[in-house]
């Protein structure tokens, strides 16, 4: 089957050589590979983070993508790298839970622990398997290996720490999944969640914070300047400010914990 | 005709998954696409600057690129999508103005209203249309449709708010289109109005700050630190420090209006 | 030979169209070019940076690869351009020192001043040579114009003003060559040299810092937010704090002197 595209999701940034040496050695394995940087933004070591990133960008991609995730707070120490198969795409990242909402809401049909040394570049870094270990393989991938061939089948992989969304008495817990670059609030909140904040006045508020906002179905249903609540395009609740910078303006960031409350009457 | 090349122009920036979904969906649809990063750091909603970032970039890609210009303050209202034919090159953008300067400047053989939904990622959302309607419809030019499948023919389009530079009494009325990192303050002064602005002493200065500064031909002309005057590589008016930050020393910024008048004598 | 891969270093950022213009200019010349950003974030001239940028990630690129590194304080002077070809790959530049530690330390088997102004674009500006010399022939380079006929072979080539690092009775100088995005300061002692300086408690300090710190195999051998040195996986000792930002904490930045000295006992 068709391969061409890697997509690099890491907490590299592009400040520095990381990321292009990483597509030098793809380039290496396979010429063909059509390599995407999906984002390099991911907040160092934010594992949470990180698996955002690939479940708002994963299903725009082609079938036969491999996806190289890069967020690895372990590197070097004994944490295991994993690939998995799912809906015809395929997931390369260290076992540090940054898969797991992928795949725990997708399933997958095969799962393994990736330990072909022979692959790797060696002698293996202790502080870049970006370049040694997640580049060779998902250029080997994308160039048609099976996935089979990278390691034994395991039948569980870590979990991550932070946890989902869930509606209780007095709203839904959630977290702030993202803060994109305009400051828009990117939450947890799935929106059939949504349901179970949203009062008669349909506001939302954030406990905590002295601000109330109306759900909206796009940015103009406000003023300039004024706080609103959207379904965001990857399908979760999005905190913004219309023109304006939410994340600054309610003192939110990547990570945050936050309860979403009825907003009341405004 | 052979159409490879898809040259992307956003305010999106490169901190989110926004360019990389994009790139996810063009390689859907036309796996040989050839994708280029013009520029995503267009100021926020700033029509006239994407304007310009296309102006300046257009002529050094291949007869047949496909331009995407996604700077679209209107996402999610009724404004059009219009994709025009000039030159060989197309452009694809909401029809806000961004467009405008090259159509006027450069004519076009085709101009459609794009209206083939059945192209687009459904649903739409009501704020990536990047990612629902820009990206594939890019894609399938690309791959070789008729522009004139994508809808009906029109004959006008939105011009731009800001004036083109006009030479007065008083001085050239001009802009700033743009500045680039290192602070040089690109003007909208075309090369061809130089000569109205210019006195004897071969300086220029800038209405209401207190600096005068030579028109030269290469910075090694005036020494470190020092105000200068250049025809850019875009063939504007350019103001820059030698090793320095023009818009900073000068507090201006994309979108301002100066008046640029005889430098007199130093 | 095949060489489809073309690497570009510059210190133009990403910020502006000026690295997208260059990537339009390569595909209209070899459509067929795959293009690498390694980085665009060298300090802005900073000629021994984007030496560095080089040296860091060359040996991950494919044999054939063109690396064009375009940081270039002299553009528009008389600046020669020169292209070398060592271990089967291609590297064109200005002749200012950026290539001097490459080719110095490797050889290569021709070098020749770039003279082909018929590849050129026309007219070449004086200020963007990225665009109309680099990009240009970097794109014939990679479509398998042979390097001799760029020019006359030419027998030297500039040398970079900053000294390698050596080791004296005091210690070892050095130099800072790089500071990543993380903070950690990447000097330009290599790893054979180590052992000149570090004494028997296993322990290196950076004169004038008030700080000592050891050298370990890994991150994790000390706390979160203390300092140590490590042999990084570019083959040159680096400084860093564990999960902290080693160059703000000892004040330290790109290009910076430094003599590395015995730590002493903790």
């Amino acid at each position: 089957m068709r391969r061409p595209v890697i997509a690099l999701i890491t907490d590299f940034g592009l400040h520095d050589v990381y990321v292009g040496v990483m597509k030098g050695v793809i380039l290496g394995v396979n010429p063909e590979a059509r390599i995407v940087d999906v984002t390099h933004s991911v907040p160092r070591h934010d594992v949470a983070a990180g698996s955002y990133a690939l479940s708002a960008s994963l299903d725009y991609f082609p079938e036969g993508t491999v996806f190289a995730v890069v967020v690895d707070p372990g590197v070097g120490s004994d944490r295991a790298v994993i690939c998995a198969r799912s809906e015809g795409r395929y997931f390369l990242a260290p076992d540090n839970g940054v898969l797991a909402p992928v795949l725990t809401g997708r399933g997958y049909d095969a799962l393994v622990r990736v330990e072909r040394e022979d692959l790797y570049l060696r002698p293996v870094s202790s502080t870049f398997h970006g370049r040694d270990v997640f580049a060779p393989v998902a250029a080997r991938l994308s160039a048609g290996l099976d996935i089979g061939a990278l390691g034994r089948e395991v039948s569980d992989f870590v979990r991550l720490d932070a946890p989902e969304a869930e509606a209780g008495p007095e709203g839904v817990k959630a977290g702030v999944a993202w803060v994109d670059a305009f400051g828009n609030v990117i939450t947890t909140c799935p929106a059939r969640l949504v349901d179970a904040v949203i009062g008669r006045w349909g506001r939302i508020a954030v406990h905590g914070r002295d601000a109330s906002f109306p759900l909206v179905a796009c940015y103009e249903a406000v003023p300039p300047g004024e706080l609103l609540a959207i379904v965001g395009s990857s399908g979760f609740l999005e905190i913004s400010v219309r023109e304006g910078n939410a994340a600054r303006l309610l003192g939110l960031g990547t990570g945050d914990g936050i309860l979403l409350v009825d907003g009341g009457r405004m």
